[in-house]
């Protein structure tokens, strides 16, 4: 009766959102900002009572830092942070792995070092941030509480702070594609147990390993973890068992503050990760296996904390261990999986550990799950607001983000074996190989080489998409097949699609601020059409004949238009209105939503002026740049740094498209067989039938 | 009756402080928070009802930025931006000065432009920072009621939020050295009149042009603006009159989101300065003149906002302007003088506004009040922690604050003349000199040298203190007396005493971050001795020779410290406590709170390990750096670009100290003469009697 009273004067969901979104680890916080901030109607609801309050996924990537700088800030209230300002204020930063083995003289000494984000990976934060789960989950929390008060009153449906409903368990959920609302998903709470049942036109469930999504339209039976519906979690079924701490520790062992892998000779091994808060993470190994006396070595799952610390001392020796407070303790074991499917129906989509489980030494779980919804969020953005095509664009989710989980089964799987038993010898590091080969160790160069790979796949910066309507490689069929040769990807271009656009800083025309072009449009929804128009005379009977198209009523600008209203997202979709255009009254600017444009000069901007520009470059003037500032990557000779690392010359220029993820979709030479390539291009997947449904 | 029964819920102030400040500007708020950190009990009064809610000073300097970098920010709720990066992210960049005036063919063009903070000034915000002085209030506010928390209890008295009671009207003060607390004064509160007497050790008075604890303690009779007791004002009655307002506006005028100075040919000048929130700040020249037709032609003080903003379109010709909301509007007459004493008894010290005044169109005049509280707590603290000589320290105060001031003015006056009637030429700023003369202009070189000084000084890094006990300079007189030639700055050295530390980027070897050595001690009262080691192996021998001096009961190590239990500041005074030293229980690391030293060797911190250096440098270990980052500023070449960059060799090393503001004040020699040396230098003005009064 109480809990039923109590209940009474909470928020209740309504009857009919856009999407659901189950579950509200990062995953989930990162679906909600992303559709949140696209103007979505959103009921998210998750099963704990509240956000994660220590321990659990802790590692940000380089590349998902430059995501959450991507994603933004809106104001808030005076004095708050920003979402990556904050948990960049808040964690602690990983720039360096030690390598700790026993060697023939000493029971433990550092054998290597490492950087964690190498420096050949052009990337500006190029460390792993480290901070606990639950600070990452209110930073969400309150970056959407923020954007909701600039959605429409129609998409604003009364929720908690954050927009999160807990604690509310999922039940069931099914599909009609003939209803306006073709999901139906029923959930009760946790503790009134009131039942709920909601429509949307999507459900999105990352609700972690053991989804009940993924079982509700999987179907099959409950098994140790994994199910054998019409999705199977394919992969092994790892037997690696962790005892997983944060501590405060008090140690002589030097490295406590780097991140290290600790191999001792007999006791097992150790990950150690330095954690905000004066803590420290520790993975211990806990295998049960016999050791030579036949008896059992290692504790398994009934491991206690008292013994995970006991055995965490035994592998530091000879170094002391002291242990303070305990912040986090957990075991776990985990396997190594992936789900045969993403979504049945492309209405019911999972992500996160619901269709990928791994290791989580290579701190790298979190983060292609959060990107899993990052990427999924903008299709249906596009799809939504009838600007793209439903039946290619909603398939390259699971394509592209399924990949990527494949790529870090085979990247956690190699970071095993190299760092199972035994960790590289100092030696092993130098360019002495024949010394190392002739003592039977690990060819040197082959792990250098293994290693700077991985580097590059765990700092999120070698995820890589393949040719794809989306990404003009050129292996995909748009470009296979494309009449005229040369014109995607021309000579020279050191960008590729299906990859991240290459960061570097420019001078903005409008006030000479130094910015950092891949961060200079946020996370609208919009596709980013960077025109890199090389020398400014040059440039400037090609940049008349980029608006003269543009003008056109054939251009992808043009064709591909929400209708009137709509726009891509709730923030981030204005352009500087502070000016007044001398053609006022007899001409209007004419921005499309789903395209920014970006124009960037091989000539100092002191050297030409932006009301010279055509008006449909001009409209665009807190985006147009010069491309003169220094490069350490290029060196001191380019005169134009971006344009000499993008590949393009400064004589031809040329256009880059990105897609809203950052992700480069295609390279086309900036002359008219260009233009008609991104006509090509566009079409490959856009709609113009203008068939908005939101 | 209400009045007084409202006020009885009021908290009021207590009977005895260690310092009162009169004023809560951005001169009072510096000082509240740098004395709260060092750990006094402050009074802060302010005759406002609240913090400035528009317009006023509105630009933060690269030095300042600096400086508030280096005041850093304690935790103070989850989410919340530390005091520099929510200033960032609040305001707006100039980073760039464009210069307009009428030309032969037009009515008004771009003439030139020239960046704000020339790249030949080293320094991390390469640009002057907009926001108007409200919000830069709140964030120290915020910052002072975040550090109050760690203020032991006999410190901490009740207050109201960021601890300024409002409104409280200063009346007058005295000082009586016979009594404990010397400073005795006078408030009342601005509305129920209750009067409050309050005793304190110091009393600081920045409550601005007028200030009335000037009055208080110089005598005099009220002038216009300026008191002519025994403190005087002196300089010009300059009759510069401005307008200025920061308002929305719409315009064709290109440059409207950069710094302008836009010259008319016959309606007078205009200072365009970007700002936060989508205003532009207008300063409007006013002067009461007659035009050539012998009428009057600007108006005076009694300009209206209309008048201001119909000069405004007229000077914008041909450019439309027209206007939005106006959040401030503002006519004011400012002289340029500076006060003959800022100080009669180093008990009532003043600074800000009530010490220096000129014109507000450099943008200085906020940075350089800051500034001077900055420059005087850390004084106070030390004389009154009981390490350092009164006599020869506060003096300092006066003497380095003042010829700041001073070159202000000069600055000022040459700045007005440079640009006052034309600005520069666009042909004057090129290499083209005798095109430029031919045509009878300013001569460019001439020109361009005094941009650059100018700009050097009003980026705040070119505020030089002059030779004196605290600036071990070649021509003070412990260098120019000192037995012994080149130990105090060596040969090659490119620091200078009396100027700020140049920045660089280092290793530190604890976690491998990468970090900026001048930010990695913060503001904690104490001195900063960075011992550049050099090559590492060179500098063994060296560093057992330090680490047996600071044994030494000799060494200013040993000798200057403070009573037991007192420490300099209550926050960044830790050292790194997760290790556990192997001398544990034998020895006890000996820190002394107002020296913090820095190891920073030219190796890279992969071939050498803390745990063999002696104890005295191990014990701070999260200050052991390499100098293995790439400077641009110095170059490829340069295996250690901050060695190259000071101007000291891999092969001898360097000591350089470090004042706790960031000021070079000394640099020796890295042997034992540098040693002995050191102790000379604090010799100078330290004290070893242990006599804190706190």
């Amino acid at each position: 009766m109480a809990a039923t009273e109590a209940s009474k004067a909470e928020i209740r969901p309504e009857k009919e959102y856009d999407v659901i979104i189950v579950g509200a680890g990062p995953a989930g916080c990162m679906a909600d900002l992303c559709l949140t901030t696209y103007g979505f109607k959103v009921l998210h609801v998750d099963n704990r009572p509240t956000t994660t309050e220590a321990g659990r996924a802790d590692g940000i990537q380089p590349r998902t830092l430059e995501v959450l700088r991507n994603i933004g800030a809106v104001p808030y209230e005076e004095g708050k942070a920003g979402l990556a300002k904050r948990m960049i204020n808040q964690g602690v930063r990983v720039q360096e792995v030690s390598f700790w083995d026993p060697t023939e003289t000493e029971k433990l000494a550092r054998t290597s070092r490492a950087p964690s984000c190498p420096d050949f990976i052009d990337v500006v934060d190029n460390y792993t941030l480290l901070l606990h789960q639950g600070l990452i989950e209110r930073s969400f929390l309150d970056e959407i509480e923020s954007r909701r008060a600039f959605l429409p009153a129609n998409k604003k449906a009364p929720a908690p702070h954050g927009n999160v409903f807990r604690p509310y368990e999922f039940e069931t959920c099914s599909t009609d594609e003939s209803q306006e609302y073709p999901v139906s998903a029923t959930f009760h709470h946790g503790e009134t147990k009131e039942q709920f049942t909601v429509r949307a036109k999507y459900l999105l469930g990352v609700d972690g390993a053991k989804s009940l999504v993924r079982r509700a339209i999987s179907g099959g039976q409950v098994g140790d973890g994994e199910w054998q519906g019409k999705i199977r979690m394919l992969g092994d079924a790892s037997d690696i068992i962790w005892g997983v701490m944060d501590v405060e520790a008090k140690t002589d062992f030097p490295d406590i503050m780097s991140k290290c892998l600790i191999h001792s000779r007999s006791d097992g091994s150790i990950m150690v990760i330095p954690r905000e808060a004066g803590l420290v993470r520790l993975y211990v190994q806990l295998q049960a296996e016999a050791g030579p006396d036949g008896k059992q070595k290692h504790y398994g799952r009934d491991a206690t904390e008292d013994i995970c610390k006991s055995r965490a001392r035994k592998i530091f020796e000879p170094f002391q261990l002291e242990f303070g407070k305990t912040a986090w303790f957990s075991v776990y074991q985990i396997g190594q999986r992936i789900a045969s499917n993403y979504t049945l129906d492309h209405r019911v989509f999972l992500g996160g550990d619901a269709t990928h489980t791994h290791s989580p030494k290579a701190g790298q779980g979190m983060n292609i799950s959060m990107l899993d919804m990052y990427s999924l969020a903008w299709k249906l953005n596009m799809v939504e607001k009838g600007v793209a095509s439903r039946d290619i664009l909603l398939p390259t989710y699971e394509q592209e983000r399924k990949s990527v989980a494949e790529e870090l089964l085979k990247f956690d799987k190699a970071y095993s074996t190299l760092f199972s038993g035994r960790s590289p010898k100092s030696d092993q590091l130098t360019a002495d190989a024949t010394k190392a080969k002739a003592r039977g160790a690990v060819d040197p160069e082959l792990f250098i080489e293994t290693f700077k790979k991985n580097a590059f796949f765990t700092s999120g910066c070698g995820a890589i998409y393949f040719a794809n309507q989306l990404n003009a490689l050129p292996d995909s069929e748009l470009v296979k097949d494309y009449p005229k040769k040369g014109v995607f990807n021309p000579e020279g271009s050191n960008l590729t699609a299906g990859q991240r656009l290459l960061p570097g800083k420019v001078t903005r025309a409008i006030d000479a601020n130094q910015v950092r072009i891949q961060q200079e449009v946020k996370m609208n929804g919009a596709f980013r059409i960077h025109v890199l128009a090389g020398d400014y005379d040059k440039s400037k009977s090609k940049l008349a004949s980029f608006d003269k198209f543009l003008d056109s009523s054939s251009s992808f600008f043009n064709m591909y238009r929400p209708k009137n209203g709509v726009s891509s997202s709730i923030v981030f979709n204005t352009h500087e209105t502070r000016h007044i255009e001398p053609e006022r009254g007899s001409r209007e600017p004419n921005y499309n939503p789903f395209f920014d444009f970006l124009y960037i000069f091989a000539t100092p901007h002191t050297e030409w002026d932006i009301e010279a520009l055509p008006y449909n470059a001009r409209i665009y003037r807190e985006h147009i740049y010069s491309d003169d500032i220094y490069d350490r990557r290029v060196g001191k000779d380019a005169k134009a740094a971006l344009h000499a690392k993008y590949g393009i010359s400064t004589d031809k220029g040329g256009i880059v498209v990105v897609r809203p993820d950052g992700y480069v979709g295609a390279v086309v030479s900036f002359d008219q067989d260009g233009f008609e390539a991104l006509n090509a291009y566009f079409a490959g997947f856009m709609s113009g039938s203008q068939r908005a449904s939101l």
